[in-house]
C-alpha cells in the first residue's frame, strides 16, 4: 500500500472543525487499504502566535517542506487584530507559500447546479458555471521590496509596496494555465493592468510569447484586470482559464467564488515546481473561505471545501484519480439527498452539523 | 449671467458622439440665460496622439488648468494597442488626472428601478442601490516610482511598479469620504489589504485616526478589499460610501458599476483640492463607462453617463444644484418615458439612438 505524508495545518476559527471530517476520509483511506497517509499536526496563524509568539514555527516549516503535501484550514480573526504586522496569522500562509515556491494557486469557481439558486446571479447566468482562476501566488506586491513604512522628516509615514515581476516568473505560471485550458475547453483569458502598469505590459508581453510558440491552439484572450471584474459579473460563463497576478488573482477569485453561490464549497490547491530529479512537486491546498470567527467552534461550517482540497491533493499530489472522482461524487451524493449546512440549506430548511455532512460523505464512500 | 469656462475633451470612440449631447445642453443653458458656458475644445487619448504623436499636447494641458471644469469623454481602442507605453491613449487621462490634482474620484454605482432587471444580480439585491466608491486618485500605483522595465544581464525583463501613499494622501481623500457620508446614510467603509501591504497598514491607521478625531459620528468599517469585492456581489445595499486606494477603486468601481445593470448610464467626478485663496477647485467630470470603440460613430451609444457627469459638473463646480435637480429629473423622465438606446432598452425593444435620447433630455428640461 503507497504510503504519503501529510502536514494538517487546521489554524484558526472553523480550521479545525472542518479538518477534522478530512481526518475522517484519512482514516477511511487506511482502512480500505487504497492508500496509507501518515498525518501530522502542526499549528499556524493566530493559534500558532499564541503558542510560540509567531505565525509559524521553524519547526512547523520543516515539516512542510518534508510532507508530500500539506492540507491548510483558515487563518485569522479579531482576537490578533491588534497583532505586530510580521506575527499577524495571515503571515503563517504567505511564508509558507513563498518558502514552498507554491506559484501557482489554482482556484476553481464551480457553480453546483443542486445551489445554483444560493448565488445573488440570476440562475441562468451562473448555472453549470466552471472556470479555474489561475492566480500568481509568490511574486508581485506581496512580496517586493521594498515594502516598508518609513516616518519622514515632517513626521509624516509614507509606507510602500513594490509589485515586481521577472520574465520567468511570468512564464512559469502563464504555462499553467495553457496546460490546464488544454484539458479543459481550451480558452485562456490573462488579466492584468497593461494600460497602467508596468508589471502588466511585461505580463502581457511574455504571455503572448508563450502562447506563440508553446500553446498557439489554446484560444488566448487579453482583458484588463478591472474590465475582467465587471465581466465575472455580468456574463462568467465566458471564461475558462484565467491567469493573472498575485493581486488581482486575490480579488478576482473572491469575486468569482462570490459569484458561486457556493462559497463554503470551493477548494483551491496552491501548487509548485516539478523537482526535475523526482518528479515531485509541493503542494498546499485549502478551502477558499475564510476562518469565519463568528460561526467558529459550533459546528455549523460546511467541510466541504476543505474536503474538496483533499479531492485536489488526492489528484494533483498523489495521482489517486479515481479516487478524486469518487470523493467528489460521494459529495455531490450527499448534497442531492438534501444534507446541508446551513451557509446553503436554504431558508426554511433543517440545517445538518459539520461533523454530519462530513459523515455522510465517508459513508458514500 | 454668471459665465464658465469649460473644457470639453471629446476623446475616442463614442466620445464625441456623447460629448454632442452635452453640448446641446449647454446650449441650453446659454439660451435659457441662467448661465453662459464658454466652451474649448481639444484632442486627448488615441486622436491627439495621431494628430501630435502626444496623448495630450502641453497646450490643451494649459486649457485643462485655466478651465472652470473639464468634461471628459473616453479614449482608448485597439487602433492604438502598438503605441509606445508613454504615448498610449490612457496616459493623456493619467496625466489631466496628476497635473490637476484631482485626488478624489466619486464614482455612484445607482440602480435605476427602470433597469434593475437588466442588472445580472437579482432583483431584490440591486434595486434602489446607491453607493458611491470615493477612490483615490493620483497616488498609489498609479504613480509612484520607480516604474520600469529592466533588462537583467540574463536577458530576462524585470518589471516594477511601486504602490505609495503617505499620510498627507490618505487624510485628504478620508475626509472627502467622511464628508460624504455624512450627507448620506452616515456610514464609510474603508478598503485595504492591510493583512498583506503596508500601504494597507498605514491607510488604515490613518483612516481610522481621522474618523476618531473629526468624524466620530459617522460609522465606519474597515473591510479587506478582496472580501469588499465578494461582498459587492453578496449584498452591494450593506454599504453606503466606500473609501479606497486607486488600483482597488478601479477594480471595485467597475464591479459596483456593472452590478446596477446601469454602466452606460453612471458617471463620475474627479476632484482637487480647494484654493484656500478663492474657493474654487479643480475638477473633471467623465463617464464611467469607456470609448466602446465596437459601436462607436453608429450613433447607438447611450449619452446619459455622459450628461449625468455635466449634472455633477453643474452641481460641484457651478453650485448650480438646482439645474443639477432638473437634469437628473429630465434624465428620469425620459427614461420612465420608455425611449432607451440600445444597451438599456431589453430584448424586443426598439431602440432610440443617442442623439434621441439627447434631444429627448434637452426637451424635457
Ligand atoms: C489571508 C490572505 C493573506 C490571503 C491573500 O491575500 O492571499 C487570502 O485572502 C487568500 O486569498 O488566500
Ligand atoms: C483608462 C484607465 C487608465 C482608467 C484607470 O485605470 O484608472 C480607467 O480604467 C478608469 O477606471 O478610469
Amino acid at each position: 500500500m503507497a504510503s504519503y505524508n501529510l502536514l494538517l495545518l487546521p489554524g484558526d476559527g472553523i480550521g479545525p472543525e472542518v479538518m477534522a471530517e478530512v481526518e475522517k476520509l484519512v482514516g477511511w483511506f487506511t482502512k480500505t487499504g487504497i492508500a496509507r497517509f501518515e498525518t501530522e499536526k502542526d499549528l499556524v496563524g493566530g493559534c500558532a502566535y499564541d503558542a510560540h509568539g509567531v505565525a509559524i514555527t521553524d519547526a512547523a516549516m520543516d515539516r512542510a517542506q518534508a510532507a508530500d503535501a500539506v492540507l491548510f484550514g483558515a487563518v485569522g480573526g479579531p482576537k490578533w487584530d491588534k497583532v505586530a504586522y510580521e506575527h499577524r496569522p495571515e503571515a503563517g500562509l504567505l511564508r509558507l507559500r513563498k518558502e514552498l515556491g507554491l506559484f501557482a494557486n489554482l482556484r476553481p469557481a464551480i457553480c453546483y447546479p443542486a445551489l445554483a439558486d444560493a448565488s445573488s446571479l440570476k440562475r441562468e447566468l451562473v448555472e453549470g458555471l466552471d472556470i479555474v482562476i489561475v492566480r500568481e501566488l509568490t511574486g508581485g506586491v506581496y512580496f517586493g521590496e521594498p515594502k516598508e513604512i518609513v516616518t519622514l522628516e515632517s513626521g509624516e509615514k509614507r509606507a510602500v509596496d513594490t509589485q515586481l515581476y521577472t520574465t520567468h516568473e511570468i512564464e512559469r505560471i502563464a504555462r499553467v494555465a495553457f496546460e490546464l485550458a488544454k484539458v479543459r475547453r481550451n480558452k485562456a483569458s490573462s488579466a492584468e493592468k497593461r494600460n497602467v502598469m508596468r508589471t502588466g505590459v511585461l505580463w502581457n508581453e511574455v504571455v503572448t510569447r508563450v502562447h506563440k510558440n508553446e500553446y498557439p491552439g489554446v484560444e488566448l484572450e487579453h482583458v484588463l484586470a478591472d474590465n475582467c471584474g465587471m465581466q465575472l459579473v455580468r456574463n462568467p460563463k465566458q471564461y475558462d482559464v484565467i491567469v493573472t497576478d498575485n493581486l488581482f488573482g486575490d480579488i478576482l477569485s473572491d469575486v468569482a467564488a462570490m459569484l458561486t453561490g457556493s462559497l463554503g464549497m470551493l477548494p483551491s490547491a496552491s501548487l509548485g515546481a516539478e523537482d526535475p530529479a523526482t518528479g515531485k512537486r509541493k503542494a498546499l491546498y485549502e478551502p477558499v473561505h475564510g476562518s469565519a470567527p463568528d460561526i467558529a467552534g459550533k459546528g455549523l461550517a460546511n467541510p466541504i471545501a476543505m474536503i474538496g482540497s483533499f479531492a485536489m491533493a488526492l489528484r494533483y499530489s498523489f495521482s489517486l484519480v479515481k479516487e478524486a472522482d469518487m470523493l467528489e461524487k460521494a459529495v455531490a451524493n450527499v448534497l442531492d439527498g438534501g444534507l446541508r449546512t446551513k451557509d446553503i440549506a436554504g431558508p426554511g430548511v433543517n440545517a445538518a452539523g459539520t461533523g454530519e455532512v462530513g459523515d455522510a460523505i465517508v459513508r458514500e464512500m
